[in-house]
């Protein structure tokens, strides 16, 4: 019962639109005494804003946020976190002229239909400017989460599809995650990425991706049967991101191609731990994490805005045709990274925060 | 905030072990004055208990449904509507011998970390016979729905993938659904499919499945951005099924292969009403219903109780093997069917209240 | 968003009407391994159940508790605890004669106008016996809190007025409350109350009461600003219940006739400790507990069903007369005693888990 | 489940403390089109801000409220209204010098107790200064509710007691209601409220104060049962405004001294029409809107912060001594006729959608 709260002990609410004058973020139920600055906070801001590279939308955003409440003397005081972000970069005329055309793919046809009346700029709402104040509240949840845990707590995200080309997993190296444009695992992908979305830019098209999330120091126990379940609240976080389409945990979807004695993961006792042969679950049984590494994965679709012509109709239902020429990411899927990693590390938090209401 | 109840408005609270008296559910905001029956919601229950062909676990229930409230003189009355199933062939000593072992894929070794005690007996709560409730509640939103939408509402799941075999989903015949014991769409299939699954069960292994799962007659403007979105809530539903992995709106994991031209539904006026040339969106847009059917697809693992033997360790942390005696499914992704149906009307309902109370 | 369910992490589901074939409560989020049986919630069961003196109502009710779920050999699973109480003496056709007409001061005019139907046998959903499920979700809180709070946790309620008749809550005694068929703490009024309600039930007249609940053993830092304050949640919990009219914190309405330097509780270090020199705020500062006993009362207004002839209308809007003539209390404030004690031993619970997820 | 957030639809989270840069709010779920600019939410702040008569507070606050979302020109969107206030006349100074002691009355205590950090400054979060915010949110209400019912909607409030003084309810007028600086309805009391008040500021004193509340144009039921009742709601709204120490719906605590037959109202048909003949139920039966009059008071503390020398101790637990200099109220319950009225709109529009939710 909540359209734009998240959560339900560590909760936040987002506010704003793409081109009003801000956007913003309350994070309610954070735990106190935790050393918090707006300088933990931008870091993972920048890794989202836009603009960072040609493969990127070329709007340009600071990004700064500012803290105005629920900080006191450096430390978080129990009491709601607000934070805004100014819009500076917002070129409202360029949408004038689509204003009264429904774009394929966006939700302008459903906005106008659900409420009657609609923020054509930019996107309004709809914008996955949104996502900007959600990297901010997962900035938050991953330093509570560092030291509630004890420094252990870790979630990184990488993108392990590119429209159809693939990366090898199993080079996964989270360095060269954080040197490529497009966060990718894998250094042998990246040249052949970077070709393919050139061209894709070039022809005014656009591709989707497939983005996988991993968290790492997260004790067993966290999550809550029926209606709680880890996986179940980490898939819908991951769904509401703007263009998201499909949501996997562990194996996901090849699950379905595995045979039982394939895929449940043996379990082992080494050393006096509990330690299991494989990770198909993605660390999560019956709804509840087992300790070990929780892993998703989801699907961005293709950016809808492209240059190319696409047939739609206008708000007076007449039919017409749009080609779409404001900024936007070839594949908006590599921004997507970051947002999906404050995701989980919400979802985790709020968690652990319920866990130990209930079990103590 | 709400460990075993589902829904914002429509909402429903289960409870109940496998192997206890009796398992319910009690449905809370339904709106008064639908004619409701427990003749109406038997009809579903039917199609999920088990025990009704080989292919399914030999546990013997009627899973007859009473109504305890709720409904006065035949129709609803706006109260909480609390029904109740008599467990009638639990066979606990089955699971004495395994009581002390956890089982690989189930939830045995999370729960008793969470709790430090958990019933053993059929897998207590997070047995999938929990979904037998679910189902229940599922009858009565297909009826509320159908009578709030003028009698044009109707949803209908399908097995589209049973472990490695697909089927042509453009031989799709809902007729077939329900006459074959796997809820194949495509006639063409079922042959393949039982000689398959007959394999798997002499081998005492399982396989996994996919489901699709398809709406009609949901008016456009339901669904809510940007936590609440309708797909948000739909893939959080069916994630919460057991042994579910995986979940696809529309095009789903396969949009991360289109390009931009490709997946964007273009829209065309036709006789003026809106209509879609594809349907890449599964009928949702922005977290909002579109008007289009309403399409999602999950993906079951295979049943992780299996003849076959495999590593583990006890409660006391010692290394041991297990393989499982009880009743079971080869493929417990087939009676994932009714589930899945009863999860999609139970948000499509929900949404319909939630958008009636913000937009009148 | 929960017409039924009451609580944040400690929540309880209730259902049922006053005459159909049973009602039942279900809990959910209770802790693990709380030793728990249908004896520990029997014993408050029968201190709110009808027919035990003349001052109550003559229905026959065992009100025997089943457990159907939520605890395993003699401990609480941390599952939902299911409980059914079945309607055994329920005498429909006293309510054939005026299931036309509205009840003045109950609620059938406004449960038919809201709804457009209702079950008026013994008035159904808007029914007291309701509340008789409340005590059994409220007997599970104590025992938990008792556990969770090192047995030093006691929750206890009286009646501090019977109609005009206050007592002198100088003289309270928990013994005395125990022993007297009004739960009065004041032997010195008993004598008297009985001949005032004795009175008015020959008149076939109806008084009001007024109600104390005192907590002891709740420690400080219980509750949550702003919207989560431990007395707004303990207010609308005393509010919810059936007939009352008006609730207190500590000194309630009376600190509207004190000054600033008698309102507010002087402070002081004792042997270390911090006592308080009054208790005024009846245990709560800024919505969170001190420490101090929490102290709220309520008062519950007179019996709507009286023999004593009254004007009202009829389903259909004419002008008419009724006058009730089944089995009534002639002071509903006597049994709400239990039911203020659970609904506060809930709400207590409630914060001490919702305390324990965020600051730990 | 909600710390700092209010309401089930319409709901609004408010952030910020009293010597923070600025506080705020944000609603969600208001209903969209309706129209809406700062003039309407500046008219409920100007009633409330201090320093308008040497009654209250001498702290300068203009209050002046920016709209940052959700409104596109001059419409509500029905995606999040942010709304900021800045504050300006902060003077933390006066705090530096009782930062290490309890203030008696206030929630230093056990905002310490329960964080282990607070913001001191002029209370924090504690603040009476967050109901600012509140104001706004109610602003929002009034204004919906009166479109959506069709410009009937109205609710007013009044102190019918200062400290030891009552009034006449019987010459309740609204336009005193806004002409004397007590919100009092009675023009005869008003000179003796006057002088009363004064001595009490002159002595360094303070007062308690109750109000009441009234709407009309109320639809019936609005409401509902058993744990969603408007009483209990309303009741809880009240309760969480700071140094509310009691509520009433309709008769109230004074329903302990009625009879049943002086208590129910009874019900007329006139001229087609359903009119009651009394309403000591405050239009409230069975936690349903009757349609009536809906009526409600509150009682609110004196004044914790007071010039004579009260006894406390500090944060180390040593015994001490505090006299408060700051700038105060010498009666906070008159400003807080304009925040009931906020609360209580905002709840019966909460309940309006509910409504419309469940019953069409």
């Amino acid at each position: 019962m909540s359209f734009n709260t998240f959560g339900k002990i560590f909760r936040f609410t987002t506010w704003g639109e793409s081109h009003g004058p801000a956007i913003g973020c309350v994070v309610d139920g954070c735990p106190p005494n935790i050393t918090l600055s707006e300088k933990d906070i931008q870091i993972d801001m920048n890794r989202r804003r836009p603009g960072k590279s040609k493969f990127t939308s070329q709007r340009k955003e600071a990004d700064k946020v500012e803290i105005l409440s629920g900080v006191f003397q450096g430390k978080t005081t129990g009491t709601p976190i607000s934070m805004i972000i100014y819009n500076k970069d917002a070129r409202s005329r360029d949408y004038e002229t689509i204003k009264n055309k429904f774009r394929p793919g966006h939700a302008d046809y459903t906005y106008l239909t659900k409420y009657g009346i609609r923020d054509y700029r930019g996107g309004g709402r709809q914008s996955a400017r949104e996502t900007a104040t959600r990297v901010a509240a997962g900035a938050i949840a991953k330093v509570t989460l560092n030291k509630l845990l004890g420094r252990k707590f870790k979630v990184i995200g990488g993108v392990i599809q590119l429209g159809p080309l693939g990366c090898n997993k199993s080079n996964w190296n989270e360095k060269e995650i954080r040197k490529n444009p497009f966060f990718c695992p894998d250094k042998k992908s990246v040249k052949l990425w970077e070709k393919y979305l050139l061209t894709m830019r070039k022809a005014g098209s656009s591709c989707g991706a497939m983005i996988e999330l991993r968290a790492s120091g997260v004790p067993a126990g966290l999550g809550a049967p029926i209606y709680s379940k880890l996986d179940s609240d980490l898939t819908s976080a991951l769904m509401s991101i703007n263009a998201v389409k499909g949501v996997n945990i562990g194996a996901g979807m090849n699950a379905a191609f595995l045979v039982g004695e394939e895929n449940s993961d043996e379990i082992r006792s080494v050393g006096g731990k509990t330690k299991f042969k494989s990770n198909n679950a993605g660390g999560i049984l019956g709804g509840i994490s087992s300790g070990q590494e929780i892993i998703a994965s989801f699907v961005v679709k293709p950016t809808s805005s492209i240059l190319i012509s696409r047939e739609t109709i206008d708000t007076k239902g007449k039919n017409t045709k749009i080609s779409v020429k404001g900024r936007h990411d070839p594949c908006v899927g590599i921004r997507a990274v970051p947002i999906g990693e404050a995701m989980m590390a919400c979802v985790l938090l709020d968690h652990f925060l319920l866990n130990r209401a209930q079990c103590g």
